[in-house]
């Protein structure tokens, strides 16, 4: 007998229908054909998607819970996503909201290269860690140097490219990453706190194996990435493949109808993310207080075999917020303040500084 | 000046917010900090999303109309996406309605190698083109080769993988496409309807262009492929590295908060689906007529230097709805019938006639 992952799904309903619909979601997600003219054993035993369990959860709404089984994978993160979602995400009123994986899975995948441990080893701290981010796209790589060099000198710990940063005409990538690692190198040296400068890769496969390759010629160890855009096959490949690199996730064209905790929190560290950015309750994007836990719990939960991922919130945060989030986050976390932090114009380095400290004091 | 993307979006608001939201939209898909922050003329006159218009829809509805720079998609794929619906997607209440492409864009990414034409000519067809898929996973090889020659027998003209079939322990690619291909390859010098068999890429990069050698050495010209899962850089990247081969997509894990006739319609086909799949009303899944017919509109309307792209109306389709469907898309559309079909058992070449035949003498 295979392995079965449990898979999780919210859906809108009525009592008379729930159980047809739940038994369908079991199919398409497996066989997605009529069960009845299924002939082989096998198909039947190993292959079809089982229902375990329906709860009402009231209001109108169901929770389903599906074994799917592991070998329907492949051991492959696409078609794991497939095989968790992929037509069902077309459907009308159904959220994926968890997952939970057997071992076989959590071994094939085998989640961050180096974890929350890591990511505070690079930077020598502690504690929290702070982070912000270079805008705007637009600028030149001299332009972003010069913001890189005045932000380091504030001793942060992560200054990671705006996702928005890719590979244009106005800012190679290849032309950008070198001269803003040296910028950044060369505050670290003067201000003692290692801090780290993540280049955002882009395009296709070979695109950011060239462009991991640039980083660590450029001594650079730590990269951020966009999972749902460069495909969660690639960035899996990359990890695998960059054992010494580490990996920050970003959210962007993420929002499927999958509840945000599985997906930034379980299956981006799954995959390898050893920071997970996501946006924070109260910034410029919806997401509830009880949701952002969520992300939190499932990035960093005890799993054996996986090392915990930190838990980045971010999204129009602001110093003023630092004490709170905090407060709320406890200090496994990196706090990731961009915009509001170039505000600052050419106090940045004292502003940047004034955001350390803040972070430092509370442990 | 450089050229604008005109990107639509449809806003959750009620009237003395929605100002702020909108600009908040142009504000998060370019620079993505304080506009007051920005000191650099170029940024604010060039890569500055430019609010163009908002229109009340009613019902607590905006449709908020937004220039986006070409420049900032570096004119790649991924980074297209990240451009149009990146950190919004994570918005609660806004969907990507519409994107209008400029010329540069256009040319850019070039749309189908093939298209329309092209894939009435692989199988000599004039009108309206038939198609199944092999099911269920778990099947053997041979049982899936065995399936595919009695179906290739009753002259349909496409047979694609399962989308859920992909490079698993009991039918591994390398193993299955040959003997598969051979099947049908037999079966179609038997009936002289020239059918195709697209197996389904699945895997990152490397593991794709493998599979791609792989279907040219069997003998294969069309494949399947699921953008949302390879990543948008991988499909655009092996559409361009592939002119030869025609590209079928499939819409899995696609329930984003994007509009399907722009994500299905044209976004796929503008980085060169020649066919696309999507659920048609009245199947499984809750797609209304009104969307159906737009996604088949962005499909196929007049674009110039892009080839039209086949709609494939799917997802629970029987052979009694044939009628029904060709009145609705009319002569250039892929009919795609699984399950239903799968369902005659014994009989699945007469029923795979019988489905050929309704389609063919709908002309």
């Amino acid at each position: 007998m295979g392995t079965r992952i449990q898979a999780v799904y919210r859906v809108e309903s009525d009592a008379k229908s729930i159980e047809a619909r739940a038994r369908g979601i079991a199919v398409e997600q497996s066989v997605e054909m009529p069960v009845a003219a299924i002939v082989s054993r096998y198909v039947l035993d190993e292959v079809l998607g089982r229902l375990e369990s329906v709860e009402d959860l009231g209001g109108g709404e169901y929770e389903v819970r599906i074994a799917l089984a592991s070998a329907t994978t492949g051991y492959e993160a696409g078609q794991l996503a497939n095989m968790l979602f992929g037509n069902t995400s077309l459907k009308v009123g159904i959220t994926l909201s968890d997952a939970v994986f057997p071992d076989d899975i959590v071994s094939a995948f085998g989640g961050p290269n180096h974890g929350l441990g890591g990511l505070r080893d690079r930077v020598k701290a502690g504690g929290a860690l702070c982070a912000t981010a270079l805008k705007p796209q637009g600028s030149s790589p001299a332009e972003l140097a010069g913001l890189a060099s005045a932000i380091a000198l504030g001793g942060i710990d992560y200054i990671k490219d705006d996702h928005g940063i890719a590979d244009q005409p106005y800012s190679p990538f290849a032309m950008r990453v070198p001269v803003i690692a040296e910028a950044v190198a060369k505050a670290a040296a003067h201000t003692g706190v290692p801090t780290r400068y993540l280049p955002s890769l882009n395009g296709n496969l070979d695109a950011m194996r060239a462009q991991i390759v640039l980083c660590r010629s450029s001594g650079l160890d730590t990269v951020l990435v966009t999972p749902m855009l460069s495909g969660l096959s690639a960035f899996h490949t990359l990890k695998r493949e960059n054992p010494d690199m580490a990996f920050v996730a970003h959210p962007s064209f993420g929002g499927l109808s999958v509840a945000p905790s599985l997906l930034f929190g379980k299956l981006f560290r799954l995959l390898g993310a050893d920071a997970t950015i996501f946006p924070n309750h109260g910034g410029r994007f919806g997401y509830s207080e009880d949701e952002c836990r969520r992300i939190a719990h499932c990035a960093l939960h005890d799993w054996p075999g996986v090392r915990p991922c930190v838990p980045v919130p971010a999204g129009g945060m602001t110093l003023e917020r630092v004490p709170e989030i905090l407060h709320f986050f406890g200090r496994d976390v990196m706090l990731l303040i961009g915009g509001s932090l170039l505000s600052a114009g050419e106090n940045i380095t004292r502003e940047t500084a004034r955001f350390c400290e803040a972070v430092r004091a509370h442990e």
